[in-house]
């Protein structure tokens, strides 16, 4: 395939998987929500009426019965102030961001313009011999407005995945009332919208800024892929508030909501009585939706880079072979086709038919998109690479064939099915380890946290090895840049996965409108179901986003080092091990950090509620309605307070490393927090599933073991909740977080590594 | 200093150490202990008769009035209950130890043996140049031989430390009748004659050895000391057992009394009507002394055995300057020395006059014998080692100064001051996180356990940097010889340190005895007082282990790169970094397998205790004695049965790493294992110490705080009581037991290195 093959494929399928997104809404829109509400937006998270109010209900000329009306006009409101209540959050959190961005692009300029102290003179190329490159001045310029791309695209791509959760929710919610399938579909489609506006827009992007900055550079391949590293950095900062800030509002709502609504007034989730519901609801967006996007978005936009990176310095870039050297984008493109006939399985060619379908249909589409992209990963390799190659490996060339590029590919997506399936076993009360977990309960609460924990720690080993092979395989064939073809392979699927992973929160937002529309029994069990698949596909999705997390952190760190220009790191070398030490303590810290945060910030929230259930005459009684909004605004304000430190941490700490203890401290530090944090984030991750799960067995009661554990109320049932509750920060604050930590360190000292090579190691000097 | 002089004062210090050991052990027995059933011994943990039979007692000729005798009486009788109990899981231990002992020594000799296929005849040395060494196959039968003495002497020196406590907890108890200054020295003399017993013995033990080693091996010093490394396997081999099935004895006992005691039956603590109240005092012994025992003396021979190898394939060796050889021996020796004047402080110069006193002591003593120490460090370094000289450094020799070797020493001791004292910071109830963690359980168990954790992670900070400071300064100045020191400075106060560590378990089981006895309330709040400082000194200790197995496992690991001939250990080799990653999962697998050890172990017991109260009439009531020796038996077994999954998987990784992947994986794994392993471990072992003092803090009541969160039974306090129970398996057991992995698979690698080099990484061949 030439060049201009190449150049045409990628905006092709961007295009295409941007329209299929946009199809997807539309389909979704066709479910009409309808009521009064949804015109009377104040902006501050609610409208100034009285709840559920129904006297000028009749001026609405919706279809069906009176009642079926009155019902579609509270699931509107409902959606309306879910919708207003993550708006807010992501205002809030753009103006904070927008704050952070501004100073750390100067940053970036600054630190990376001095490296040739602000000349604007042209340098001898680095790998490339006998060739001028552009001035770090406009390397400093490009990889700034790279950086402010790739945040641009995030948030962008973020928010209109929320837009589209929060406007799914309620139609998901009307068509359980049909039926399993059909609100399946709209759950499914509307996770989808998310998956493909996601992948495709940073494919897009990340192609045209490419092309432009290329009218600048020429020739000058080395520093035109230097500078789009800052892309990664970019799309990664903005994960940092997603995952960490959205981290902590979900759970600090969902535990303010719980403590005073559950423990102290005995009012069930999600009751429209409980001031802190709607807050609780914008957090499962936030924490679920905007956050994992954003992370998942970095790595894809991190791995990217990194293998464009290597790239360019290798014989691709060498000899300005463009289709070659666009690869990684060639493979994304191919995976949004993939995913997109993936889709297809799930929306029109499989049945639903019982609710026992649906989890299955789900893990299906892993399956299945796992085995077509296996193929559609042959057809890019042998199309657009040349037989024999050589790829830049520190201190020579390695000699790679088109083939082992296939393998490097292939073993990063089956790694990641590998990984999703093992999530999957420990996390779903569908299997003996949560199921033993249940049984723990029976002791009390401690022994319950006990084998939670053990689960956790237990869950790290086929994790652990699969991410060690898929390591050893694509770094000996093709050096680094295996490693960030790996990451790029178990990334591929990306698209399938977001939506997947999207369709949690929007079942679950969907489950608690029917609850505050106090619809039907059994519209309320379906949503459940679709709830429950739900929280197992959450778990894959977490072990997903840690797998491709440590890859993405291999390749930033194998880039980090040939851009720094160190050839080798030795573990014998005593900066790099004590950087080793510090940096695998680092995710203990990190979490130390994120999970106090939760627990300030719930704190804050049972004031709250317990003030408005105090000070609202008739709140208790559903006379008069809570202030939903005041309960926004707090999480809201509370989680992205809390989230300095542990930001500030993860930005501070490369730069400290690498300005004083110099390049090989920090490599050491690198390591150190990926191997570590890994484990960490795994076994976080997976215990609080399975605290969950566990629970949810209980409840269900649907075998002899399980009604021998239960009722709701029982001792052991007690003894789950505070399993769940112990995990609840685990799994979707502190775990998540740490996916965060590895690669923003990673790829922030990438984007720094010539400013420490220049000036680094102060401490030592 | 002569090669004369030094031989002189190595054993001239252990012999002072071992007399004086027994010159306490003198005065501890000057407290009369005299009851009947002393003499009535039937070997299996119980005697037979009825409990506190008083009928024969008035044949007893003790003195006092008859209320006393039968106090003492009682206390003699509760005293051997447990001492028998202590042996009978020692011996029951050991057989499974011989066992183990025997198959790996065959191990050792035919692994070793083989590399050179088993020939007899002489090799050129590896290091010193043109001289011949003996062969393979002499190293492999005097590995073995170390293997079997560094073993023996472990054994020899936990069992006398056993006997002894068991010896000095009734006496501590009678002590406590006469006020709280004599039950201290009690307590803290018998400490000491563990202390010192365990250091001496070590020491002398070793010394022995290399000389009689010497008489075989004469000039080839390589061999010689390659040999030795054997001494510190064996030491650590034994280590496993007394950690790891000390560890699940101790946990399983105590949760087993608690759950059906405390929570089933409502007795208190210690009731003597509990059957498994007597293994719950063995276990105090069996886990904190002759595990922490165990654990110390591996990594004491482990880091001389390092040392000791780096000098003979250094200037040292190759120059055969004795006295500098011996240098690691002379620190401690000299260790030996300071921490017999460093206790005179605790046991004759300092007074105790309150009970607010006796935590003072026990810091000071660590302060008192840090600078000692660091003085004393001055005398060895500049009296026994040349100014200038050339030290081993993988692929170069490094110019070293004798003052180098003072600060890598010293480093090494004051890190370990700083680790107990942020250790005190983070579990000692007098200072703000536990008390923020007493507070959370306002709010129930779950935020409990959250803090809980949190701070468990946030402890790892300092330790952190305290290891990674000593890593950088030794290993910079000295290399792998100088982390070697730096391990063996932070464990040249080993004597003072077990002494207080032995203190703490010798006052719990004094505390238990008093109230079997059913002695007054006054002697119980002395012994209580004497148990809370003991606490917090065994948290300490823990750090101290953790802390100097991080550095031993170091100094283990450099050797081992030495010895397996590869000069560099580049992260960026696929083999090393797969082996990282593999690595930093295993602590988590270990962890997990600990964990459910316990919990298993445990289950056993309650269903004895269970079996117990429902089928001995008149038990509940205290009219007939509960089966004792039964519950004794079933933790013994069960924990010794448990314990072989986790040793195995802490046995076979290296030899599986090794032997398939090849020394570059293996070393992979030893590092990721090691940094991984300390956050862990030391998380673990403080969160634990934290869930209980938070306990403490509660039912203590002694501030206007604890006293809002108490009393004993609130629901505070039954938030604490869960934090608690959560705790016991990971301060006990899983974290210390991470010690072992590290220390153990490292040592292994070591003695291990020249078949990996010959015959291993079958899979990459």
């Amino acid at each position: 395939m030439g060049g201009a093959g190449a150049e045409a494929v990628i905006p092709l399928a961007a295009v295409v998987g941007i329209l299929y997104a946009l199809w997807q809404w539309f389909v979704v829109s066709r479910v009409k929500v309808s009521g009064y509400y949804q015109s009377l937006d104040t902006g501050n998270g609610y409208h100034g009426g009285p709840v559920f109010e129904m006297d000028r209900m009749e001026e609405d000329a919706g279809e069906g019965s009176p009642d079926e009306r009155i019902i579609m006009a509270k699931c509107a409101e409902i959606q309306h102030a879910i919708s207003v209540g993550a708006k807010s959050f992501l205002f809030t959190q753009y103006k904070y961001l927008s704050i952070f961005m501004t100073f750390f692009a100067v940053v970036i300029f600054v630190f990376l313009g001095s490296v040739n102290t602000f000349s604007t003179k042209e340098q001898p190329c680095t790998y490339t011999q006998n060739q001028n490159c552009k001035s770090a001045l406009a390397n400093a310029f490009f990889t700034t407005i790279a950086f402010l791309l790739g945040a641009f695209t995030s948030v962008f791509s973020g928010y209109l995945g929320m837009k589209v959760a929060t406007y799914a929710n309620a139609r998901t919610t009307l068509e359980a009332q049909k039926g399993i399938a059909p609100a399946f579909k709209i759950a499914y489609r509307s996770g989808a919208v998310m998956g493909f506006l996601l992948a495709s827009s940073g494919l897009l992007v990340l192609y045209i800024s490419i092309n432009l900055f290329k009218v600048y550079y020429g020739d000058d391949w080395e520093g035109l892929f230097e500078s789009i590293t800052g892309y990664g950095l970019g799309g990664s900062s903005v994960a940092l508030f997603g995952r960490v800030g959205g981290g902590i509002y979900t759970k600090a709502a969902d535990v303010g909501a719980d403590l005073v609504g559950k423990v102290e007034k005995n009012i069930p989730e999600d009751d429209p009585r409980n001031p802190a519901v709607i807050a609780d609801n914008v957090g499962d967006n936030v924490g679920d939706i905007a956050g994992m996007g954003s992370d998942l978005f970095g790595s894809y936009a991190e791995s990217t880079c990194a293998a464009l990176y290597v790239a360019s310095i290798s014989s691709f870039g060498i000899n300005h072979n463009l289709s070659a050297v666009l690869y990684p984008l060639l493979i994304s493109a191919m995976g949004i086709i993939v995913c997109l006939l993936t889709t297809l399985f799930a929306t029109d060619l499989l049945k639903i038919k019982a609710i026992s379908d649906i989890s299955c249909v789900l893990k299906r589409q892993l399956l299945i998109s796992t085995v077509l992209m296996t193929a559609g990963i042959a057809v890019v390799t042998f199309a657009a690479l040349p037989k024999n190659f050589t790829i830049f490996n520190f201190t020579n060339d390695k000699h790679v064939k088109n083939w082992h590029l296939f393998l490097c590919v292939s073993i990063g997506l089956w790694a990641g099915l590998v990984i999703g399936y093992t999530t999957e076993f420990y996390t779903s009360n569908a299997y003996s380890p949560v199921r033993d977990v249940a049984d723990s309960c029976r002791t009390g609460a401690a022994t319950n946290v006990i084998f939670g924990l053990a689960l956790g720690y237990k869950s790290t080993i086929i994790p652990s090895f699969a991410i060690a092979a898929s390591i050893y395989t694509s770094f000996r064939l093709a050096s680094i840049y295996g490693v960030a073809m790996a990451a790029l392979g178990m990334l591929s699927t990306v698209a399938t996965g977001l939506s997947i992973d999207a369709y949690g929160p929007i079942s679950d937002n969907a489950g608690g409108i029917a609850e505050m529309a106090g619809m039907t029994h059994e519209v309320r069990r379906r949503t459940d179901a679709l709830d429950a698949a739900g929280n197992t596909t959450a778990a894959i999705g977490k072990g997903f986003a840690i797998g491709s997390a440590a890859l993405v952190s291999l390749a930033l760190f194998g880039a980090y080092v040939s851009r720094s220009g160190i050839g080798s790191i030795d573990v014998l070398d005593p900066r790099v091990f004590a950087g080793l030490m510090v940096g695998s303590m680092l995710p203990y810290w990190f979490s130390a950090m994120t999970m106090k945060s939760v627990g300030t910030a719930a704190l804050r929230m049972v004031e709250e509620v317990r003030r408005q259930f105090n000070n609202i005459p008739g709140l208790m009684e559903g006379r008069t309605k809570p202030d939903y909004a005041s309960c926004v605004r707090i999480s809201t304000n509370a989680s992205l307070q809390k989230m300095v430190p542990a930001g500030f941490l993860v930005m501070v700490s490369p730069l400290v490393a690498g300005t004083f203890f110099g390049v090989e401290a920090l490599a050491g530090l690198l390591a150190g927090a990926l191997v570590s944090g890994v484990q960490v984030a795994i076994s976080a991750s997976n215990s609080g599933g399975a605290w969950d799960n566990a629970k949810k067995y209980i409840e269900a009661g649907a075998s002899d073991h399980a009604k021998s554990l239960g009722p709701k109320g029982s001792d052991a049932h007690k003894a789950a909740v505070i399993g769940d509750t112990v995990g609840d920060p685990l799994k979707d604050t502190s775990g998540p977080s740490i996916n965060i930590l590895i690669k923003l360190m990673a790829v922030e000292s990438l984007v720094f590594a010539p400013f420490f090579a220049e000036h680094g190691g102060l401490v030592f000097k």
